[in-house]
């Protein structure tokens, strides 16, 4: 086993890594920018090293800084957590040749999934129902008419380097295609230095569905309980269950058995995420695929009781999973909020500034406060601006809810505004009540034109 | 269901009352004594009524204050928590004649178990072993010598209305009973207005073994998975853990089995806890039986997801058991520290003062942490010093510990003294470790002759 390991991250996934590390009995390096000097995660680290300035591009995104880092303190790992360099293959490789193990999928895999058109034809190669549409990236215009002929219209033309609702346009009738594929192709090319486009049907009123598997180096694949995460904003999630209320345990079987058996047959070692569409007939698409460890990973925890951080150093140590897919079975249900420090009524506008009261209500039986942040941290404009994950995990949905809606109610958070209103309306709507919403669910009916909530909405 | 509920108690326990009010859409009303108006609890609470003074007896133990505030805020019932009233069946009563649901078993009950002697009998005449001794009080020396001779020394002498570590002392030679005895019974005449003794064999090297029970008004009852609290300082408990190792699934559900069926058999209703003496075959001794809700209460949460005092609540609203004793087997493992501010090096005296910087390590699977102040809270020196309940729950007990260890290491707390390095260093004994500490192991080995603490012991 590793004796020292490194984070490369910062805020709360950084804490619970290093958690993970100590209950591993390994030690923890923190790496931090100037902003970060007093974080809760570097005094909880058993060495910190200043790595850069402000700007991620100086610090959490500097490759060299932070393998020197690596290399300073005599760390055998590093963990990437998520965001930064967490889907970056180029540090992955480097990680690989300068000796260090990289806590994560292969740089190989990490390549093949973030090439979404890739990602998509080696799902349909190993019978993963994907969205109808072009087989790879389209050839060009003529090619697109054809494919959207065929499948219909809507349909959304995405960039094969794009990602997280970056290079997606969507396209409701034929006329507008021309002009909507030479602009996403044009804006493919300056964002991502890669023009090529492939096209997918637009699936209206779908849910996000998700499900992780986390895979040693002995072929031993084991899928967790799917996540529903149509709780969105501008495709960002703010709110995630798990199971999913609308899939049945033989559904679930089902689809887990088809991505463990993928999993293995493409190769694809320690954690990652399988999103899917899911229509109101229960049919899932695949979307794409998360080559890294995920926010909500922790209602995954919750329901199975695997802790998914552990087990990743575990299997980058070269070691066997610690449990079986029998492990993984649903134990109850679980939900997670996300608490931001943004301002709902102004367009959801990140709102830095130090926490000076702070009161999360931690306590009673199955909750979890997963927080990166103490009374007196500072909330920067530079990074994001999750305050703490809320986490409830119950043996029935009705009464996680209670419990969360209630700890929401307690919360008590001076020094920055917070979407802790907005939480409790999302949770108090009927379509989260029936577990009906979809992905469009909070654009469109929670939302003003302009893209902020007001209570009276 | 009660629409609205008074909470006799402070501190941690308030809290939680509070939340499992709200978890049952119920109003909560506080009653704080003048030290407490700035408190976590009542700033919880949905009404909060000011009863008195610093001093329990001005305030939390002053009856008639108490019931006025819930018949002034219009209250249909009232928890007592545990400590203060909540073994009090003069209380119990006033309860009941003013029309106010008291939320425990009936005065009648409590009044039984109040009675150490008849407790004691009670459990006999029902079949539950009990630790060898006299049949309920003595009448006179001449019958204590005739007992001791029989039992054999060493003896426990025991007032009759005692408890909680007053009105007990132990005979190791016959020569000393004539004197031990008189010294006894004029103590409990000073101590409690009632002289009677009886008198127990004196157990070395036994576990303290508990297992609490819950009863609803239609003969069901269900009892928990038991807990292990030996770990003791002066008969006061320090850490829990659920289940006891030691103990089998068949003794469990033996003892388990016959408990419930004395239970219904008196007629206990509410919740409830026998506490045994284990001697190192596993023979299980009857101690006495706490007729409340205790503070480890929680392990036994964790280990069967099942909610006490909500359970307590609906039991109090005459509903029926929301689970059975299926619902209750054991699921993992569960360990409580009790945080206190108190100093382990002075004989662990209550260190009482403002809590100037807190952190609490809450976040990762299986944390809870229950607790009733927040940074800048008060540790008053009128009431009981705990700071915290640090719980951990997992599969094993081994990945438990190594959390809870982790956990006290990432405590920070200034502005009083307290005992997290007395907790680390139960934690790494070897008789933790293989789980053969009895109630005698930390006097014994940990502290000093004067009863203090220190790292080097």
């Amino acid at each position: 086993m590793f004796k020292k390991v490194l984070v490369a991250n910062r805020g709360e996934i950084a804490v619970q890594i290093i958690r993970a590390l100590h209950d591993l009995h390994i030690k923890a390096v923190a790496v931090y920018s100037v902003a970060d000097k007093d974080s809760l995660f570097v005094s909880l680290a058993d060495e910190a090293v200043c790595i850069g300035g402000f700007q991620p591009s100086e610090s959490y995104l500097n490759m060299s800084q932070i393998i020197s880092a690596a290399n300073l303190t005599g760390c055998e790992a590093i963990h990437p957590g998520y965001g930064f360099l967490s889907e970056n293959p180029e540090f992955a490789d480097l990680c690989t040749k300068c000796h260090i193990k990289y806590i994560g999928p292969s740089s190989k895999l990490i390549t093949l999934m973030g090439n979404k058109a890739n990602a998509r034809s080696t799902m349909k190669k190993h019978g993963v129902p994907v969205i109808p549409g072009s087989d790879g990236p389209v050839k060009g215009l003529k090619e697109a008419k054809e494919v959207a002929d065929k499948i219909g219209y809507p349909i959304l033309l995405k960039a094969v380097a794009g990602g997280g609702g970056k290079g997606i346009r969507e396209v409701d009738h034929a006329a507008d295609l021309e002009s909507a594929f030479l602009q996403t192709q044009e804006e493919a090319r300056i964002s991502f230095d890669d023009d090529r486009i492939y096209i997918e049907k637009l699936l209206h009123g779908a849910k996000h569905v998700e499900m992780q598997v986390i895979a040693d180096n002995f072929g031993n694949v084991v899928y967790l309980p799917e996540r529903d995460c149509s709780m969105q904003r501008n495709h960002q999630k703010i709110m995630e269950e798990s199971p999913c209320t609308q899939i049945s345990s033989a559904q679930r079987q089902q689809i887990g058995e088809l991505l463990a058996k993928t999993t293995r047959e493409i190769g694809y070692t320690n954690t990652g995420t399988y999103e899917f569409l899911m229509d109101n007939k229960n049919n899932m698409y695949f979307m794409e695929m998360n080559a890294r460890l995920q926010v909500e990973h922790t209602i995954s925890e919750e329901v199975t009781g695997i802790e998914l951080i552990k087990a990743q150093i575990l299997v980058a140590a070269n070691e066997k999973l610690p449990f079986t897919q029998k492990d993984a079975e649903v134990k109850g249900y679980a939900i997670e909020c996300r608490l931001n420090a943004e301002d709902p009524e102004n367009n959801f506008m990140p709102s830095p500034g130090t926490i000076s009261k702070l009161f999360l209500p931690m306590g009673t039986l199955g909750v979890r406060i997963d927080s990166g942040v103490t009374t007196g941290s500072f909330i920067s404009p530079y990074y994001d601006s999750m305050i703490a994950k809320l986490i409830v995990h119950m043996d029935d949905r009705k009464d996680a809810v209670t419990k969360m809606k209630r700890m929401l109610k307690e919360l008590q958070i001076n020094g920055v505004k917070t979407n802790t209103n907005f939480l409790s309306t999302l949770l108090n709507t009927d379509a989260f009540k029936k577990s009906t919403y979809t992905n469009e669910f909070v654009q469109k009916h929670l939302l003003t034109e302009q893209g902020g909530f007001h209570e009276s909405n």
